[in-house]
């Protein structure tokens, strides 16, 4: 074969590729948001096949050599070389397990996903105990056939945050633990912040309107290339740099839930967004790694979000929505509301400074899951120790503690770290930011994009065509440094609570 | 191969088949209500992909041996032969046509529903008509290939209400012209009925609000099997029995647009909710043709929507939801408003009394362009003429005139015809069901189901299995007869404008 012809055969492999995963995608977001649940057996059925047909094409044994090819060639340019290695990389990831493994290990993974359900509705942990041992079991097994040569729980981590092992998540946890431990100590017995009337009854239509009418157009989020349904779990979604699909969740006794899930899931959006189109429906079109999209979402949630310039644009507005409600409450006692921290058990309620503590326990507990100092059959009792110690809360009932979260019952262990990596992320992203423009006018005058354009330019346009290292050194001058994520938060604290 | 090997052949073809199908409705849902339209060209070169992957399993050799076999095997059950018979129909109508002419033709489709929208917004006849008359000559030549002996324009009538053709419809719209011309003039010379009030300022959320949380509900139409979105042209689209998905469009000068688009359009999700699920999947799972479809959905709209028992149950309700606008209006004001009749110039604006002299001005100009009766050089003069003739109305605008429809476009001809027969149909099918049920207590009631419920089991849960003729005999003990249609009309009409 010419370099041409080989050349073609990979773009017709990836095009085709690219259209399961766009019917894939469009399905599966019309699942979340609208489709007729009684309908579902039937479409999940059709859709498992159309998933066969996309996992025919992408393990098709004549497209390696070809990837191989284009890896090394010298006709091919950079771009393309490594959008080749990475395809090359995931194809043998697949193809390293069995098939009959494959679909004995997705058998058991919607028996977990069923047992973690069943066992959070009936508060009783002993229900999904055996599960998540049996995908701790089915991690090590399947982690296995890649032989690699580091450890089980070292690969995980690098899977979801590539470059990153347990020495790296040490140093860093290590770090916040020594001056996040003492700093969320002053704040518990500092004067509390009042956030009462963010609990007050806020009508779902109303707060929708507010953020089809308001807060999006602020975001930038253009409704030619974006569209934000709802959902019971947010999520964003996409197909290419022109069809970006988010979701919220209204929630009538909490006015910040819905506001911050959206600047939250519209900073994802952004991210894919602004991802370079010359890889559009590639594999390269896609956040370079779950710290990264984490750092961008929480970005714009909380340093962006959160900020008293935000709200000067935004509150006279929400104010006039909610007059009843809202009409004593100055922009000061507003924005100290959406900051307001206090120990909480589920880590999705809680707010930005204790939230680390709540990955830091999490992580501490798969590692110990895989070094064998966590025995699974005792994990309640870590669980619920380890909340005692950090946040100073016991868990009344497992779905407040260890049953909170779904993702251990498709045993996405190594995850979680990147939720915090992510927040540390952003914040030495946005001291850079600071330092080349000024946010503050920006976000008062309605000029969020700036704000964005500056993220594109910086971290998003490469997509996954560098890493996150290369993204974090290019961006910012330097390697990855939390201390900056730790000067943000002391400095932030400090002033709303008077230390 | 057995009789079980052919089966096996038959279910796997017919599951892959059913699988994209489902994904290019979902598709094309998503497209038609909230996909950004900036990503449209990326998705739409991948859905024509799929859509060719579709065409192949359905245009593979191989099936036409297996279809052949069980169509006219022993083993095979009444329903799998004429499953099979219904396929082997459908493929050899593609199958005639050479594949290089099918993509021209779809390129001439492409620029023809262009050259008809700049014509439209242009106010200029002259921009469509070398594309209608190029549908013309490329609808002569793809019934060419089907080398049927029967005359073109009968083949097309044919294709959409089978066992139509033009001394069918002559007879019928001969009836229709003789009772109705006289009928509307009677009604055009009575004291009009005030309709005024449906025109005020309907803010479309109080109406979406509405619609979600008292008509839908009332109309029976269960979040758990459907689902209604909005779009810019309602239409209803479907996977299953259990998934059904229809759209609305709220108009804020006219409350009753979006109420009666809604009973219209979930009269046909009903059709199809209710056909037995034991066709789900296949070609039989569909209505049995334009007509029968659109009698289910001008039954609900027309005969149970605009009468005075649904208003009783719906109207207090409405007034409440808008009692500025309504608080001086009483039921019977309201009632007579939706049904109101006044010739006009716009098809799909146009009441149920007038509306089959639109069908039959468009079915008069069918038949004259492919009996060369009509010349399409002079069609815009054609069309205007009998406007005036039957409507007493002329067009000032070709968008008001000749280029208000899509449908020739794309070369639908013979379309048309179904719209009128299908409120024919439903007035055959009503006139029975009040002998069947105390229908006005039943809307009365709330019990509108009970209605729907007749039409299940007399007409809806056949699908595809019978014929129009065979369901018109069995539903109402005789064939077709367009007299019960005139009867209702005139008995209607006569009520309401004291003639």
């Amino acid at each position: 074969m010419t370099f041409q012809d080989t050349l073609k055969t990979y773009e017709d492999w990836k095009f085709r590729l690219s259209a399961y995963d766009m019917a894939l995608s469009i399905i599966n977001i019309d699942k979340l948001t609208v489709a007729p649940p009684a309908g579902a057996a039937f479409r999940d059925e059709r859709t498992a096949f159309l998933a066969g047909e996309q996992f025919s094409i992408q393990t098709d044994p004549k497209i390696l050599p070809v990837l191989a090819e284009l890896k090394n060639s010298d006709e091919a340019d950079p771009d393309l070389r490594k959008e080749a290695e990475t395809y090359e990389k995931e194809i043998n990831k697949i193809l390293s397990i069995p098939k009959e493994e494959y679909v004995a290990f997705e058998q058991a993974l919607s028996a977990s996903y069923d047992a973690w359900l069943e066992a959070k509705t009936k508060e009783d942990y002993s229900i999904f105990a055996p599960h998540l041992k049996g995908m701790i079991e089915w991690r090590k097994k399947l982690y296995g056939y890649r032989k690699s040569s580091l450890p089980l729980y070292d690969q995980m981590l690098d899977e979801f945050e590539p470059g990153t092992d347990r020495a790296f998540y040490d140093r860093f946890f290590a770090r916040l633990k020594e001056r996040l431990v003492p700093l969320i100590r002053r704040v518990v017995s500092a004067e509390p912040v009042d956030e009462s009337f963010l609990y007050l009854r806020y009508p779902a239509p109303l707060q929708k309107q507010w953020t089809n009418e308001v807060l999006l157009p602020y975001l930038g989020f253009d409704s030619s290339w974006g569209y934000q349904n709802e959902t019971e779990h947010p999520f964003t979604s996409w197909t290419c740099e022109n069809d970006c699909r988010t979701t919220t969740k209204y929630v009538e006794d909490n006015l910040a839930a819905a506001i911050f899930s959206t600047v939250h899931e519209v900073g994802h959006a952004w991210y894919e967004h602004n991802i370079d189109p010359k890889y559009d429906g590639t594999i390269l079109s896609y956040g370079v790694s779950s710290g990264m999209h984490e750092s961008q979402s929480r970005f714009c949630e909380n340093y962006l979000g959160r900020s008293y310039a935000f709200w000067e644009a935004n509150y006279p507005s929400l104010r006039m929505k909610f007059p009843k409600e809202l009409s004593g409450v100055t922009l000061d006692q507003f924005v100290g509301a959406v900051n307001a921290s206090k120990p909480s058990l589920v880590r999705t309620e809680a707010d930005e400074l204790t939230y680390p503590l709540h990955i830091m326990i999490r992580y501490e507990i798969e590692k110990g899951l895989f070094d064998g100092s966590v025995d699974p059959d005792n994990l309640e009792e870590v669980w619920n120790q380890k909340y005692t110690e950090y946040l100073g809360l016991t868990p009344s009932s497992p779905s407040e503690g260890i049953l909170q979260d779904v993702h251990w019952s498709d045993g996405s262990f190594g995850y979680f770290p990147t939720y915090a990596l992510g927040s540390a992320f952003a914040a030495q992203f946005f001291r850079k930011m600071k330092e080349d423009m000024d946010v503050d006018e920006a976000l008062r005058s309605g000029n969020y994009t700036a704000c964005i354009y500056w993220l594109k330019e910086h971290v998003q346009k490469y997509g996954a065509r560098l890493n996150a290292d290369e993204i974090m050194r290019s961006a910012t001058g330097e390697p990855f440094n939390p201390d900056y994520y730790l000067d943000y938060l002391e400095e932030k604290y400090s002033l709303l609570y008077h230390l």
